[in-house]
Order: C-alpha cells, then structure tokens, then sequence
C-alpha cells in the first residue's frame, strides 16, 4: 500500500468525503503520476498509452460498487491535463468518485484540466461526484478547468453531482451531455466563490431520445468580489422534460450573471427554465443573530443550508 | 384632411386598435412621406432635418393625452428606415399609439426599419403600443426591424407594450432600457409566427437607479415552420427588483429559442426569471373538441387566450 504524505491525506477528506482507501477499483493521481491503483473483479483501470489519462472499464455486473479517482496537485507552477475515459456497460450500476485538490504553496499558478468523457450503455445507472477544491498561503492561482462530456444511451440515469466550496481561483467548467431514448439525467451543481475568484459554467444537454428528461439545478453563493457565470443550455430534439433551476445568493460586492437557455426544436419538447438572483434571506438572519449568533456565523449557517 | 385609400385604412384597423382619426396629436407616415400630421396643445410633431423622421415634444401638462404616429407600407421593393425621438418632459401622462403595417403584394422585399428613442423626464408615466401586421399575396417578403431606445428619469413609469400577431416574414427587435431611481418599466411583449417566418427580440434592461424594478412578460406561439429566439437580459446595477417571464407554445415543426439573461452586479440587486416551452394544453383542447368545436377553432381559442 502506498503512503501517502500530510498534505494528500488532509486533501483527500475534502475532494473525497466519502473516505479514499486503497482497496477495489481506485487510481490517485499525484503530481500528473498515478501514486496507486486497483482494480476490482467488475472495474479495471488502465493507463492510457497515447495521452496522460486512464480508461476505466465498468463491467455489466458491477452492482453499486464505488470507483475513487481523486486527483491531488501540490507541485506549484505545474499544469495537469488529464484524459479519463468511463466505458459503462449495459446495466452496470456505479458511483463515481472523482475530484481535485489543488494545494499551492508558491508562487506561480497550479493548473488541473480534467477532460472526462462518458460512455454509458442501455439500462445502466451511473452517478459521478465530483468535488474541487483549493488551499495553500502562496500567491500562486489554483486553477480548474473540467470539461465533462456524457453520452447516455437508453434507458439509464446519470446523476452528476459536482460541488467547488473553497479555494479555487479561476475554473471554466464545460459540460456537454446527449441522453437516449428514456433516460434520465440528475445534476446538481454547488457552487461557492469568495476573494476574487472567478467561476464559469457551461452546460449543454442535448435530449436527443423520446422519453428522455434532464433535471438540472444549480446552487451557488458569490462573495467579496467574487464573480460566477452560468450557461446551463437544454435542447429538446424530441418528445421530453427537463427543467433547470439555478439560483443565485450574492453579498458584499460579488456578481452574478446567469444566462440559461431553452430550445424546443419538437413539437413534444417542454423544456421549464427558473432563475433567481438575490442576497441572503434577511429574515433568517435576524431569526439566528436573536439566537444568540453572530453575524458571520448566522450568514454561513443560511449558506450552508442554502448549498445543501 | 387627407384622403386615405382602402389598403391603408385596411392596415390601420390592425396597428392601430384604438381608431386612428385625423385628430389631436399625430402622424401617419406611408410608403416614406408624412401622408398628413396634426399637433395638439401639448404635443408637437416636428419633422427631423437632416434624416427621416420626426420629434415628438409631450409637455409636462400631457394628462393622459394619445398621440398616434402608425407607418404604413404598401409600395412594394421599398426599404423605409425612420428615426422618431420622443421628447417627455417631467411628469407628462401621455399614450403613445405606434405600429407598422406592410401590405405586399409584388415580388420584391418590403422593409421598415424603425428607431425610435424615448427620453423620459422625472414623474412621467408613458405607455407605448406597437403593433406589427403583414399583408398582401406577393412573394416579397414583409420585413421589419424595430430598435427601441428608452431612457427613463426618476419615478417615472414607462409601459411597453407590443404584439406581431401575423404576415410579418422576417423580424429583429431590439430594445435597450435605462430606469432611473425608483422607476418602473412594464413590458408585454405578444408574437405569433407562422409559415416559415423568423423572429428574433432581443432586449436589454439595466435597472441603474436604487428602488428601480422591471417586470418583463412575453408571450409567443409558433406554427408551423417558423421560428422564434428570444434574449431578454435584466442588470441589475443597484437595489432593484426584475422579474422576467417568457412563455411560448410550439406547433406543428416550430421551433423556439429562449436565452434570458440575469445579470446582478449589486447586493440588493434581486432578479428572478421563468421560461418554459411547450406544446399546446393538450386538457383544453380536448374540453372545447367535446363542446363541438373543430381541432383548429380550439387551438385559435386556446392561442388567443394566451396570448391576451
């Protein structure tokens, strides 16, 4: 078994909650290197052999098991671009743990750009979490720039649940996903900016299949003098559902712009959109400061419950 | 007063609903040429100098007065491009009663484009109606292009209020809005397309003034092979209030397009958007089919219902 330093372990609680360990089917990636990796009778992991990366073969009678794929970066001035590709079989049933911790000590930018594509046969019911996260005391950027591409055939669900809390500089997140007929896609998307971070989201989904439906909902808090964009798009090429929801907590000077947008290209396609902007819940806050609460401490008990 | 022909009074029923007469305030423009004009005690229509179109002064003593300035096209092949200025002195009510109408009936294109700018004093309360109609059994397309500019002073309430209901082939509005301090705009905008007509709004609100608030509601079916986008953006740039509703219905190979934007770039700026597309209640039209009324009698009900 591997072992793992101070910084990694400490890295590790935030990007994988659920607990890395090295046992079934896992990859850790340390520095652009693989530090340790297993497979598991229904997963197989292996390294790519044209482009940094690792194909991660997920077998039909995989019943609920769990892949950890963490990504840790604490070499500063280093940029990661990774390739990680998801075979899914016909009814396979996974939870994917994903994730990326940038710790930046220096003073030059550190740099993850994760492209992971999907490839999900019929029947199957795949969910992919994936948390980001920054720390460190140096100057340096800590940066992250996902794309995430899903192709969904039918009759499987996708739930793809990405969280950024703390410490990331500058992300641009993009995100494509085709669904096939009868499948269902989940996202939830949480989201917080502070100091003068910067956060972009794209997001395309195409429901290409009849039947299919997309339930997309996005959460965020912008702070200080933060600023976030989101462009969660959703294309009805058939009979189908989805409805977005992003709302939006803004204080001090932060900014927020949303910019979602529905397509009925079928005459069956009823696509809902809902955005709010706003500040916090003044009413809660009164409620929790007559508690006893400070005011920082009030805000982030609201901001909590807001994300979660 | 000036004769008016069958053709033209034909298209003023449609764009003007409240009666164009030749009394009070007003203009009617035809095929490029003020076809006759009046002023009131306190409105006064001055042709511009050095382009087409005209200045319109609304005196602060305006109290509910109606002023109608309809365009009416039916010289085929002719593109009519005209700025009209309307100059609102503080605390005037006045109604503003525009609209275009093309009738076609050659092969060659028939365009207007219109510009017109709206400079609103303090405590003024302005509505402004538009209606859009096309005619006539030519190939030539009907075209028309509205820009709209509305800059709205302190405490004043602006009232927009627009609808294309049928014959135009081709149009891209676009509307740009400035409120001041405690200022109110309301928009409605209704739009129906048919045949393989295309329609594009786009509009931009910028909510500069604290206590200032926009409520935007559009309302749009689409037939047929005709297609719809719509890009209405709120900023929010002090304490504001914006509410942003889009509503469309698709029929037959329609399709339609929906991009709001919300922008807040101050923390009491609290902006909420609604979009949703989708197909005709399918309950309703099967209630008025067992009343006896036939599949497209139903639908026009249902369409005028919604869009009213």
């Amino acid at each position: 078994m591997a072992e793992l330093d101070k910084v990694t372990q400490a890295i590790l609680k935030y990007i994988d909650e659920a607990g890395f360990k090295q046992e079934g089917a896992f990859n850790l990636r340390h520095n652009g290197m693989a530090l340790c990796h297993g497979d598991s009778e229904h997963i197989k992991i292996v390294k790519k052999k044209d482009k940094p990366g690792i194909d991660i073969y997920i077998d039909s009678e995989t019943n609920g098991e769990e892949v950890h794929i963490p990504v840790v970066l604490d070499a500063s001035g280093f940029t990661d671009k990774v390739y990680n590709d998801f075979h899914i079989a016909d009814g396979a049933k996974v939870v994917i743990i994903a994730g990326c911790g940038i710790h930046n000590d220096g003073h030059a930018d550190s740099q993850h750009d994760g492209v992971h594509s999907f490839f999900v046969g019929k029947g199957a019911n795949v969910t992919y979490r994936e948390n980001h996260y920054g720390a460190g005391d140096g100057e340096g950027a800590r940066i992250l720039n996902p794309v995430t591409e899903i192709f969904i055939d039918d009759d499987s669900v996708f739930t793809l649940d990405t969280s950024q809390i703390r410490g990331v500089d500058s992300t641009k997140r993009e995100t494509y996903v085709e669904l096939g007929k009868n499948s269902k896609l989940f996202v939830m998307e949480k989201l917080m900016t502070h100091g003068n971070q910067m956060a972009e989201s794209n997001m395309e989904v195409r429901l290409n299949g009849e039947g299919s439906s997309a339930q997309i909902i996005s959460r965020s808090v912008a702070k200080e003098n933060s600023g976030q964009i989101f462009h969660p798009a959703a294309v009805g090429n058939s009979k189908c559902n989805a409805h977005i929801q992003c709302d939006s907590i803004i204080m001090d000077k932060a900014q927020v712009r949303s910019i979602p947008e529905i397509n009925a290209k079928h005459l069956d396609a009823a696509i809902i959109h809902e955005a709010a902007i706003g500040r916090i819940n003044d009413e809660q806050l009164i409620k929790l400061r007559t508690m006893g609460m400070k005011a920082e401490e009030a805000e982030n008990v609201i901001i909590e419950a807001f994300l979660n």
